[in-house]
């Protein structure tokens, strides 16, 4: 796969080594994540809100009520910025200096454009539900031409792109490894539990096979 | 425990009933996490960056190089948001309409402080390490001199600060429930894996009590 040209704005100054561009580090990072945090300016006040989102290629596709302010004001073409977040673990160092975050993220920069063709709406809204739960789509009912109009729909290039990845247990100063004190990692990870089924559920079948084996 | 006065710009509009002011649920929120996204502006340009954080009191904490570009340009006071956002299940609809995710996310608006006290900055450093993780501060190296001044640190009063949460099942359109589609909640959560100590040890101990014991 291709790399991504970091820019002044994308390029990562502090801990350059953590820097990544190559897009298989940006796609799996984007694709295992429920949510991005979506900045951008209004009256000079920065909003940062949480929001799910898909990946269709090198487009990210965000979407919610027509009546979102944040989602009016960003199809205007407003300056963007999307970041994508994972923790990977808590690392725990013999200083308090040197504790840090096993992380991986990506921020992309950008404008998006509004989504208008009915096609390409209907697909990223596919998109959204396959991102969130591969198999889920073509199980439930899917969205009227009224829901259609109440969804807005945008779409931001994944063009300034950059990953930032720390791995790994703790680096100490030399004269601290002979301190008397636990060192090492202590790994997080999202995970699942049972299904909840729905309480006013009538004709529900059993738990679906893509739900029973879900992992992300 | 006191509300916060919701203004013009944190009020909850979309969803009102889901917005929350109250002081309990906002530390809630805060106490658990382990990063928050901070947004701010830069020759207009939205950036959105994950970074660690601690609370005492009213007060949020920001920390980090002395050299971080981030940091400097709020320590000048520009307009910040910081938000924390928890992702706790996937809410699965019989309509791909009605999907949703049950979350729990705080917006704080506002300009950030720089911490010059050494005292103050100090005691935000064991908040930091403190917030990770409780009883961590008392066993490792405490900062010297020389890292206190390599680190910068910004407090943020939490004064124009709103909470956002999404509880229970899927909410179907009354033709829906019919549909042979299951319909539920996914419950996600974090979860903690078994330490992993520093390949470099000398003398740890064995892991301490506060880990062994570490939840969410």
């Amino acid at each position: 796969m291709s790399d991504y040209q970091p820019t002044e704005r994308t390029q990562v100054k502090r801990l350059p080594k953590r820097g990544k561009y190559d897009q298989e580090t940006v796609f799996s990072i984007l694709d295992t994540a429920f949510v991005c945090h979506v900045g951008f300016t209004v009256d000079g006040q920065p909003y940062v809100i949480p929001t799910n989102f898909g990946r269709s290629g090198d487009m990210l596709y965000l979407h919610g009520s027509a009546a979102s302010r944040m989602l009016r004001q960003l199809s205007e073409g407003l300056p963007v910025c999307v970041t994508v977040t994972h923790v990977d673990g808590l690392v725990l160092a013999r200083s308090a200096f040197h504790h840090s975050v096993n992380y991986r993220s990506v921020v992309i920069l950008g404008r998006a454009r509004l989504v208008e063709d009915p096609a390409e709406k209907m697909e990223a809204l596919r998109i959204f539900t396959e991102h969130v739960m591969k198999g889920r789509w073509n199980d439930v009912r899917q969205p009227t031409e009224q829901e259609l109009k109440a969804t807005t729909v945008l779409a931001l290039p994944l063009d300034e792109v950059s990953a930032k990845v720390r791995t790994g247990g703790p680096i100490d100063d030399e004269g601290d490894y002979n301190l008397p004190v636990w060192a090492g990692v202590l790994p997080l990870t999202t995970s699942v539990k049972s299904p909840e089924p729905d309480p006013q559920r009538r004709n529900d079948p059993p738990v679906p096979e893509y739900l029973r084996n879900y992992t992300r």
